[in-house]
């Protein structure tokens, strides 16, 4: 099978998880990156453009100049990245989309509900895939833990407890340079909530993927922990979520020590399980009355899903790569097989999808208003 | 030194935590059981007397006949465990504190804000200790941790995550004739909230003793889980703290497979603390621009404190019996010296208060109202 | 039942393993100390006997001395425990044994094969109890592992890696002062092999308890690592083992920030366990084609054996103080049996037998053997 | 910098490692494949062509023919990776090496001492790169591992614990018609230990990386434990050490359920060292008089070794993929500097040497003539 043809918008010199998608693409040879508008500036852009050994004519000023170039190039390129901060996620999207264009996007999907359901209903009409790379949940055994609470391991399920915790941003970086930062703490860029819409997301869709669950009431409390800092850097909410179950999630940007921080614990009748993103090819599941068990990327026991996003035997840890390749790899046959005219692996699922992006936003939206509210229960259901 | 006498109130035979608190009066020989009043079962009252080697006319009907005869006596009780279901803990520490005999009280000290302001100012009045068994912290690491706090280590605090779910209790035992999860669900014995009385109480004075913060308002979702229970399995509470921390506590009886389930977390400025009852030698610290490091117990690089709670080299774990023997150690420390006219060791004080208690009290009560009030602030101040 | 009264040999103020001894004979109530000879130094010995509130009468200046008198009393000591330095183990064993008194006795038994042998006949002609104080091997999840092999669990062994390696005697201690190190490197105090003799049996004891097995001839490496340590304090052996399975053993004194260090891995065609004294609760059982499982200690499934071993439920981290006291405990009950005439509870088996001793001192014999002839092959059986 | 054009004898359809070193080529865009003798089955060569894109005119029947066609175009590969059973890589290597292709070998470097010692003359006369993919050594902490000892954080060595050891293979397998089991336990093509040769120069490489030591004699026993079996699948391995330190190798295929199993303890007169290939990005470090220490991936305080093997910040695992990775990076590296007439980048040195290749060889002849001179010690040195 041939790569697809890929272009890429945002990731110039200095991107902070631009490479990430990179070497994602290529990892299982599924891509190959032929065009970009890496940077607004004209400079950056070009040198991207040379490292990547694009050819200049395709190095464009901007997302919208290329995709109407690319789409008009018989040997246009069949998918976009849109790898930019948040605010041109929706925009950038839209440009591709209306063009034809497939298009996987980092999270959060937009700055709004409302800019994601436009979204959402432009992929829709245009017949492309939009997908949302929240590569977190393209692990292995997050597709292990979907199937074993599919599949009753759990029974109902009564408690949910997930947290990305970090505490990288436990100081006012903004105050001392970081543009990263500086982008994140401003809400006409990043959105409503700094730390919902940087990695509450993609807790908030960890959960989901794994328990099938949604979240009908939500008490949100977003803080501003470090003292000068303009927006929200911790979140506390709890959740009434679909048959009865509460959950619980804490993100936080000052959680100081505590490494990469996402990890989920799903409490059942009968069982809970148990993942952390650090030990990613790891699964417990635990019940009071047998033994703990630990089940383990690789392995041959494992739900079809699971085995679908691994590529090495146990013990060797696949780690990060493996996960955020899965995505691409699986964008890929969803693209090929409908370029292909066939039905794609059915297992190709990893990616999130339009609906998840358009979902998350009403989260986020809904966790502002209940803070804003003193922490009264929510409505975050789509109809409400 | 010889050990002091002591008498005991509840634990008959079956009971679940008294003999824990005999071992723990045993280990360090600090104590002699030479009276009790057992159980409310004549003939089971007297089997544990016969049991306990306790002379007959030692062994009593009820704890205010106990405290009338043995202040009485020559050779009477020093000290009284009070070990019975949670309605008798306040009247049982009031009858022994008015005969002037020192009290160890499991927790919750009462079933009441009003019942334990009560106990602590007779306890006052009269000049004996009132010493409540959260034995859970009284392990060394966790004076370490104190210690770190205190010390600076982790700089000003941000934000604490306290935890103790279980999942033992994940079905309608009170259905299937288990008696203590019987009373337990009975708020004329248990008190306004099954969970937070029973375990909540373990986890709140664990985060007091540890960051040394009080409460100031507090957020709660208090839940029956277990279809057909008639009282609150689940608590999830967020807390505004002093200084302006945040905080979560999740209480649960209903969380499956997660064994013992007491942990904290506490975030700082500058770095975070992790420790886990069921690796109790264990403390962590962390920081990000540094390695992480893991503090022992037994080592000679420990605080004061920690080393006081310790009586074996590192690396063979001392585990619940030592925790629990280290409460009774300081408590006939304290009451030693009294006795003696001396000073005690002034690292005798892993035992908490009576003033704990009523604040422990005032928590419960705050997070019911919280619950009742759709989640709203609530002021758990004892001034509020 | 009442406790049996116990005698103590050694363990005077200071002395190492003497007060676990103490807490162990405490913990379950089964013994209480009236008699001892605690120490060669007087003031030492009446201080000790003080503190443990001994009639002065029954503080005795020689083991000696001590095992006529208290055989002679209607209420003498029915049980001695000897605590003292390696080269008193046997002695004192046979002075009590030849008065009928039972003897438990820490590790190693004796300083050579023929004095093991002569304890272990002079016990079964007197029919009393010699029972030999391998701590490490009480624990529950120990009998658990043993009852995992015994039922086939792990098919047929094929390898077995079992260490004891600690580094807190990584400098030289036995020149800066430390008494109980100059002892431990004096051959004629400590046995032919320092380090086998001091950690090395403990973990010999280990897996034979656990494996069923017995070695058939070894090959060993001794080292004196520590520059100016005029004995051994590192040993590696590779063992040949009943059934054709291969074994290895490491024992270190050296090994810096070890740990307590005692653990085992045992390997068969099925599956494997692994065993870790730091973490006595858990027991790993693991296999290639299955989740891997841990069992914990104080739950209902484990055997008989284990369950017998436990007192509280699972979480709550008993520790070396219950392991310790399992031993005192079984011992009291196989004592108590004997004197009241019936059949003691076939689960009280926790320590170590005469036999046990004997096959150890066999062990470090040829150990030694085999390290002085380069390492050769080197029978271990005692009909070798 | 264009990426270098890459060849690649072995790596047909079903080829074990031959993936990993085609995603590690790829992950960072150093190498492109361009030509290949991927099996001696036409069927499988031509459809593994197919597979990668390949020109079929680039497609060859054996490593002679490709390596002399390729050397003659002037747009012939660069570099080739030889990634077929053992006993090719050596002849295989030769041919590229001597047509002035650099090379890249899978381990083991040869079938025989005589055999390595030829390729690395050959190498070093041509002046061509030979590295061997010992990928498990190229992780960041293995070189920060390497860092510490060298800086002295541990003090002189004292013992060395590495072991690599595995169930996966624990039935016999080659009868079960497992081609690759078939031809390990083929000394014909295996070369003379199938267990040392498989992993065994894995273990060795480690340990030689991190301590920076030399093997002076050794005692060894290798073992056939799954019955039926023609070849070793276990060895224990004691050795003495430079320095006087001493080590203690296992290697095995019947470690039932013991995962990967490549791990390492290094212990000093200071300190030590462990670290684990299943959880690679931390490093621990212990004493017996400070806090236990865990350095992790990514972190600014680590050496820059370390730091230039890392892509992701701390807390994304890079697991196998990212270490396998590094060593074709820092291939390309060295040979893009020579071809360029530049000096590498001093840390591009995560590949193992020819010299490396032919110790390993030395220590398995060695390790096999000391098992059939009954655990004889022998000389391990090249010298000797």
């Amino acid at each position: 099978m041939r790569p697809l043809r890929l272009g890429m918008v945002g990731g110039g010199p200095g991107a902070g998880i631009a490479p990430a998608h990179r070497r994602a693409a290529r990892l299982d040879d599924r891509f190959v990156v032929v065009a970009g508008a890496f940077s607004r500036n004209a400079d950056a852009n070009r040198q991207m453009g040379e490292e990547l050994r694009i050819a200049p004519d395709r190095v464009y000023a901007d997302f919208s100049a290329m995709a109407a170039a690319e789409a008009s190039r018989a040997d246009g390129i069949e998918c976009v990245a849109v790898v930019t901060p948040n605010d041109t996620h929706a925009p950038a999207s839209l440009a591709f989309i209306r063009n034809g264009i497939d298009v996987i996007c980092d999270k959060p999907m937009a700055n709004s509900l409302a800019e994601a359901i436009a979204v959402e209903k432009a992929a829709a009409e245009r017949g492309v895939l939009f997908a949302l790379t929240h590569n977190y949940s393209a692990y292995p055994m997050v597709a292990e833990a979907r199937h074993q609470v599919q599949t009753g391991a759990l029974g109902a399920i009564r408690v949910v407890a997930v947290e990305y915790a970090q505490g990288t941003r436990n100081r006012l970086l903004e105050a001392e340079g970081d543009a990263k930062m500086a982008w994140r703490v401003n809400s006409a860029v990043a959105g409503p909530s700094t730390v919902l819409g940087d990695i509450g997301t993609h807790a908030h869709h960890l959960m989901r993927r794994i328990t099938g669950l949604e979240i009908a009431t939500l008490s949100a409390e977003l803080s501003a922990m470090v003292p000068g800092r303009a927006a929200d850097d911790n979140a506390q909410v709890n959740m009434r979520l679909g048959g009865g179950a509460r959950g619980m999630m804490w993100c936080s940007m000052v959680a100081a020590g505590n490494g990469h921080g996402l990890r989920i614990r799903v409490f059942g009748e009968k069982a809970s399980l148990h993942w952390d993103q650090e030990r990613p090819d790891e699964l417990h599941l635990r019940a009071d009355n047998a033994p703990y068990r630990t089940l383990r990327r690789g392995e041959a026991y494992l739900c079809e899903a699971a085995r679908h996003l691994s590529r090495t035997k146990t013990g060797n840890p696949e780690g990060y790569f493996g996960a955020f390749a899965n995505l691409y790899a699986d964008a890929a046959e969803v693209i090929g097989a409908r370029r292909e005219g066939r039905f794609p692996n059915p297992n190709a699922a990893s990616f999130a999808t339009a609906r998840d992006g358009v979902i998350a936003m009403k989260f986020i939206e809904a966790a502002v208003a209940s803070h804003r509210n003193g922490g009264a229960w929510t409505d975050a259901t789509l109809a409400g």
